[in-house]
């Protein structure tokens, strides 16, 4: 409704999230962030690290939407093969950034100096530019519309901060979220029709198990927030006919 | 080392993890889940509510694994698309399991009795059996060796629980984790060359930042425990010679 949706993937890099040992936290935070940017996150592929599955996942991204980023596997282990995988990928060859190597000697200069390994975080896929990392030494790369961030999640998000504002976006998606002890099972006709009776809004229904009891959420999503309230409002009046209480911002 | 690797994919539909709304729990759960199955997590792909976009994902990863799981998406409301986007995807009909109208009727009995959302949950692609689900009336479905679940985490639990030994797979991966305040920099040449040194492992580094200082843990995977152990342990022997604090099973 609003001229062009901004797109973006998120490839996320790591057999520690595919085992199971680890719970991803990057996703939510690279969807939220994302979200205010006016970019929608429309896909996230969670790969192992191995070349080739992070290589075409990269690809294949980058032919589908405006921006990719990738989370993990750019520290200094013999396991962080992203940068190394992605240069691959696109038939680049790999180099050291003169600044990330002034960063990184500047940082280790009062931790045990730089190293082989610690020169390993300056190496980035020919042709790209940094994303500063406050948290420490070793910055994120740009290359285009490409964006290798590091995979723990406080870095992670001192990278995005560092970006905010800098990427084209639109309107971001704005919700207003209401709920209650409701079977959504019970009230699924009048979700549907309130969602088919205004254009430009989306509801999704969003059941829980709390206090004993079944309920929902319910989130009407708009680029338009004075639409998305309206609708919400209208939604919560025909629940509460219905004899259910409601609560604004959910339950 | 030990015949064929069993490997999955799972498909999580929901925009609600693509908004960041919702923190999602469940590519963890399936993870562990299947790795005690003997079955390795080789890919997610974290789908948009759109009929294409769900489809296109599960014939991929249909097409390069031994078995796909979905989550979300199969609930009453008009935004539970599942069942009909991958029915279409393999071009076949819609129908109503005899066997779920049956339980689903039984469920709502004392709920307020079937009605026709609630009978959503009974639809099925054809030539499709059931997944138990005690939680609630709705079952999940299998058909072949696609396995389409809830995508409430606790749901999700309790039909990987009814599907738990009924599954082929090889043996499970093991692993045995060390950690300490080790900067992972320090030793990246150390850890790289006790990969290399032992057939059959692998290892990987995760960096943290705890009480002020960084350290690392370091995860020894093998099909084979005491294969995992003894590098393991050989690997803590080597980074205590060097100074560091080890602590088995890691900080």
């Amino acid at each position: 409704m609003n001229g062009k949706v901004w797109t973006a993937a998120l490839v996320v890099i790591g057999d520690e999230i595919l085992s199971g040992r680890t719970q991803d936290k990057n996703i939510a935070q690279v969807a939220s962030w994302l979200n205010v940017q006016g970019i929608r996150l429309r896909e996230v592929r969670v790969v192992a690290d191995v070349a080739e599955a992070i290589g075409d996942a990269v690809k294949a991204m980058l032919a589908a939407d405006d921006y990719v980023f990738t989370t993990g596997g750019i520290g200094p282990t013999h396991d962080d093969i992203t940068v190394d995988s992605i240069a691959a990928a696109f038939g680049v060859g790999v180099e050291i950034h003169p600044e990330a190597r002034a960063t990184l000697e500047r940082y280790y200069e009062t931790r045990g100096g730089i190293t082989d390994a610690r020169l390993r975080m300056a190496r980035v896929p020919a042709g790209s530019d940094l994303i500063v990392n406050k948290m420490s030494g070793a910055p994120g790369i740009r290359r285009g519309n490409l964006f290798i961030m590091a995979g723990v999640p406080h870095i992670t998000a001192g990278m995005l901060d560092a970006l905010t504002g800098t990427l084209e976006g639109g309107r971001p998606l704005v919700s207003v979220t209401i709920g209650g002890f409701v079977p959504e099972s019970e009230v699924a006709d009048l979700l549907g029709a309130t969602e088919k009776a205004h254009e430009g809004i989306s509801i999704g229904s969003y059941p829980f198990f709390k206090e004993g009891q079944v309920g929902a959420n319910f989130v009407v999503r708009s680029e338009d927030l004075e639409l998305a309230e309206a609708c919400a409002k209208e939604l919560a009046g025909a629940l509460e006919e219905k004899g259910y209480s409601i609560i604004n911002g959910g339950l």
